[in-house]
């Protein structure tokens, strides 16, 4: 409870999420009061899960939300098999589920993790939670026992992650990319 | 051949190893005459294998010699089978076989790859063996269809990797670790 209530501040108000005590399928589910669009309808909730079997179209669709480049669906379902680790955020509203939210990473099951892919839907951002997204992949990740967990951020993330915990180059360590042209 | 040529300019140098025609393990092997403490021995051949079955003593031992911090055994070995791809390089020297070389992946096996772990034993650096041994395993991350080959490189060792084509934060990419405690 503890991580929820210092993740938000124990805030109430229409555009943050709240804690509430019904189960999810990994963590705490919120609730989730929305303005916007959907201020008419009622309070849904929030839930993160570890399943892989995810409807790649509904991911596609996610990943089409933020401007992200098309990958083919037989390619990001294998990369979905062999990832480490899956967390995916959903909302729920009545009998309606939607996903909101995608993180993976890659891992030697010991020692180094390294987290891709990670995106929440534009109408579910500045609510908290992306780090709400991150807090549990890591969360995830430090209950396998893995000491090191890296990702690669752009450059409008950097800060973003630099809240949750990651720094850029500790002692100098360079982040790279093989190019085969680079020289 | 071509690849081989290009890398040794072929020199046929003491200290430069030569390329010879007999088959290794995966890639072509390389006869080295090595001067230095050995130099009343006949030459040897540097082969490179992506057997993961290695004495994780002997792996010990190697990354000793290059100062490592000692990791528990059944980590290394967990690491292993879960790693998607390892190049080790060895040293023949008649019928005896030397870990003289090592580096390994993490990867979603479709997408994105991380190179890990790097090392070349200190009697065989300075032969551009650790850039035999990296381009050894992007080839093989490539043969694989990987299009992003990523690691995350020590300050002095970021002009070596710059050299065999990977680029320091392209982009403005950042490479963050998480540190439970940094603010």
């Amino acid at each position: 409870m503890g991580f929820w209530k210092s993740l938000f501040n124990g805030s109430n108000g229409s555009s943050a999420p709240t804690l509430v005590s019904v189960n999810g399928s990994i963590g705490p589910t919120l609730a989730i009061a929305k303005n916007g669009r959907d201020a008419k309808s009622a309070s849904s909730k929030i839930t993160f899960s570890k399943d892989r079997d995810i409807d790649l179209y509904e991911l596609e669709e996610l990943c089409d939300a933020v401007g992200w480049s098309r990958r083919p669906i037989r390619k990001v379902k294998k990369a979905l098999k062999y990832s480490f680790l899956v967390v995916s955020m959903w909302e729920h509203r009545g009998s309606y589920r939607r996903l909101i939210g995608f993180s993976r990473a890659t891992s030697d099951h010991t020692f180094n993790a390294t987290i891709w892919d990670v995106v929440v839907h534009p109408d579910f951002q500045g609510q908290r939670l992306g780090k709400a997204l991150m807090k549990q992949i890591i969360k995830e990740l430090r209950r396998e026992d893995i000491s090191n967990i890296t990702l690669f951020a752009d450059p409008h993330v950097v800060n973003f992650y630099r809240d949750l915990g990651f720094m850029p180059d500790p002692e100098g360590i360079k982040g790279m990319f093989w190019y085969p042209n680079f020289r």
